[in-house]
């Protein structure tokens, strides 16, 4: 498997930063359905196996979730500290959620290995944290604080209940992301002048050409 | 003068930053006139004065200029890593920048104090380090790298003259961003539950309301 540069690039930084844990965190910007741009951090879950397509996990009811449903486009942005490094990785975007009978939902195409869909599914969600899995048995993101609801869910210590933070029963808020890179633009602001590559995906093949920053 | 709370609560966690130099790096979003998302970490260059719009600047050949004129919307971010908090902050833009007689031309109308644009301005322009400033002097941004030039520029020195470093001779290509703020998302991911505040600016008054994360 011969990955593109760019990515062999982008595991190097990662493991340079590997002390850091929120080297782990991007930030992956959507565009709304009224076409308002929007950015936000989250937590890097690895690539698909034998693939340069990028993870992530999110609440299914996050606005984030539908406004990738009406465009499946985003743009990825690290920027590493220590080696002064940025990476913008414009990509389709695969979102992975279940519907309203619990059965897997697939919305989008930019990634094309479907068979293996439900198996990467079930791998994210044993993957996280009994922490990071009850919070997708909480209220909705973004919905009205109930404080006594709140005070009732500490009395009965709801959020740290075996069944909600099992490895096996998948909340059905659960969604993966599926980031399809097909544009990268690189820049090193370590030497001088400062490196600029831009990469291209093209009959599925990354052409690569440097450019001034 | 009453900042909105966000707005202090951005200056003390910048305060409490304050020994790492990218905790003034932002990532700024915005949409291609082809509805694509992007997103790229600029400087934070502090507020316009006795308000609440952020600067940054930029050479004005660079993509996100023309894409920011065909719209003017951003939505500003920043993670900061001791404190665990996120802002998203989305915005009207303000480009200034030259025409091409050299003229100011002031593209959008989110940033209402446009008598003092031309202080602004020059005053952004003579904060640059000399080394920012001849940045603006150097070939455009994403142009092919003409090799046989750079040789020669750097016999001569090109980008380290008095004439292209200059406080008082601002390069045509100096662009300077203002944000004008109308909506913020606040994370706190250090309490648990995480603290989610939104507030927005409406009819000039931010309001503020508690929501689940």
């Amino acid at each position: 498997m011969i990955y593109p540069q760019w990515r062999q690039q982008l595991v190097r930084s990662l493991h340079v930063h590997r002390s850091k844990p929120e080297a782990k965190y991007f930030q992956a910007a959507n565009v709304t359905s009224n076409g308002i741009p929007k950015v936000r951090t989250m937590v890097f879950r690895g690539f698909a196996e034998n693939t340069s397509a990028l993870l992530a996990v999110t609440d299914s009811r996050s606005e984030k979730v539908s406004e990738w449903r009406s465009s499946l486009k985003s743009e990825l942005h690290w920027y590493f500290v220590k080696s002064r490094e940025q990476y913008r990785i414009l990509c389709d975007v695969t979102v992975v959620c279940q519907d309203n009978d619990e059965a897997l939902e697939i919305v989008g195409e930019g990634y094309a290995q479907t068979k293996e869909m439900k198996q990467l599914y079930s791998q994210q969600w044993q993957h996280l944290s009994k922490r990071a899995r009850s919070g997708f048995f909480c209220p909705p993101p973004k919905s009205a604080i109930d404080y006594q609801q709140n005070s009732e869910d500490e009395d009965a210590g709801q959020f740290s209940s075996d069944e909600t933070t099992s490895e096996q029963t998948i909340s059905q808020h659960f969604a993966l992301l599926i980031f399809a890179p097909y544009q990268v633009d690189y820049l090193d602001l370590k030497t001088s002048p400062h490196t600029r590559i831009l990469y291209s995906l093209r009959n599925q093949h990354w052409q690569s050409k440097s450019v001034n920053p």
